[in-house]
Order: structure tokens, then sequence, then C-alpha cells
């Protein structure tokens, strides 16, 4: 591989990298990896309200949605009202979206411990606590809110 | 920030603060990350085949015919000819691209810049090296390929 040359291009290319080895994986079973992060972000017994998952994903309310409703179509999920809130809904697994559910979890897991078992733990904490500053900087608007040099 | 839990989700999750940020940067400008990406990829004086800059980025063929097309209409780029294969079009940046191409990489060296004035040259090496032996890992197809355990 290339040299990495820049932090972002160093981020990017490793999440894309991630991103299509886990939609590959999904295709295996007919899925992709949208869908599974959805499935692993629903509560395995109680559901999730449906107003509570983009939010907790970081996805726009439109591509959820779209997502969900394929989903539905699927036989994967099923929407219930809400017994402690009647005007929300409660985005459920059925027994196949629990069976997916469980599949994908796994390649979660298999994919943190093979790369933890090539990288010491020591660099992977490291690894940690760099994304987690980098994160800080940008939440804490560090990065561009100063006064920025002109353009050469 | 919450802690981390996986590696898969901390880059997930930093790509996205990183690209969100780029991307409110950008329309400052009234521009996009994604217009601000293909900007950089262009040389500066000789132009960049318009083939090569879909392998170069990373990018699938129809996003990228998308963004030059919208570049092409606001007077950032142009095409030509390629003198060398007259088969081939050359994609180049006009006076009004090159400009918005230095504003781009200003962007972006503001951001490796200040990340590193919070960050030890240890501590993004290291950073660096996990981010390369996953790319690796990936590539060499040693995630997936072997004989996996069953869901439990």
């Amino acid at each position: 591989m290339q040299k990495e040359t820049s932090i972002d291009h160093a981020l990017r290319a490793t999440w894309q990298a991630v991103a299509k080895m886990y939609n590959e994986q999904a295709s295996k079973h007919d899925s992709t990896m949208a869908t599974a992060f959805v499935l692993l972000n629903i509560d395995y017994e109680n559901g999730t309200p449906s107003t509570a998952l983009g939010p907790q994903m970081g996805m726009e309310p439109t591509s959820l949605s779209r997502i969900l409703k394929t989903m539905e179509e699927n036989g994967a999920i099923y929407r219930e009202k809400n017994p402690e809130d009647g005007r929300s809904v409660l985005i459920k697994l059925t027994d196949y979206g629990k069976e997916m559910r469980k599949i994908s979890k796994e390649s979660v897991l298999i994919f943190n411990e093979k790369i933890r078992a090539h990288i010491s733990e020591e660099k992977i904490n490291n690894f940690f606590e760099v994304t987690e500053k980098i994160n800080n900087l940008i939440s804490e608007r560090l990065i561009f809110n100063t006064i920025e040099r002109k353009a050469v």
C-alpha cells in the first residue's frame, strides 16, 4: 500500500476499505453493511424507538427510513406502537431479523478480533486515543474556527 | 465523547466527523467535500485523464461523472482532448478551479497541522502504522477468507 501522507486520507481510505469488506461480507447473506448496522442498533428483545435510531447511528432520517422500509419488506423488522409513548413507534426484530443480527454481530467480532490478533494492545489503545482526540478537536470546533491563513 | 468500543466504530465515527467538518468548510465557498476532493486530484498544470481520476480517488464512475458535470457547469473544470491519446479526455482546471483547488488544499493543510499540533509525532506515526496494517489485512483478505465460526 502507498504510504499515507495525511491523516484525513488515512481515515478515509481505511474506513472505505472496512466498508467495502463489510459490504462484501453482507452480500453473502443478500444484505448490505447499512442493513447490518441498523440491525445492530436495534435492541434484541425490546426493540428501539424509531426516533432514537437515527441520532444513535448518526444517520440522516431519509436514508434511515429508506433502509427501514426495505428491511420491513424483507421481514427483518416490524413496527409496534410504543407502550410507553403512544405517539412513537418501536422498531422490533422478527425472528429472521434476530438471526441476521447475530450474523452481523459475528462479522464485527471477527473483524475486531483479527485486527487485534495482528496489532499490539498498546498500539490499538494509541489508535483509539488518536481517533478520540481528532473527534474532540472537531467537536470543540478547534480546527477551523480560528482566523484562517489566506490561501497561498 | 463516548468511549470507542470497536475499531470499525472508531474509524467510521472519526471519518464521518472529518467529512462533516470538510463539508461545512466547503459550504462556506458554496462547494462540497466531494468537489474539493476532485479538485485536489486534478494535476494543477497539465490536467488529469478522466479515466485515471476514478481509480485514483477510489470513486465510482457514476458518482464521479455526476460531480464532474456539476463542476463543468460551475466553471471549475473543462475537458480537452488528450494530446498523447486521441481516445481519452483530459480534465483541466480553469483559473476559477485553480483558485478553488488552493482553498481546498489550504483546508486540508490546516486540518492536518492542527491535529499534529495536539498529538505527538510518535502517536501520529503509530496511528498511520495501525491504519496501514488494517488496510493490508483487508487487501490480503486475511479477515474473512478463513473458515468462519458459526454464528452463536
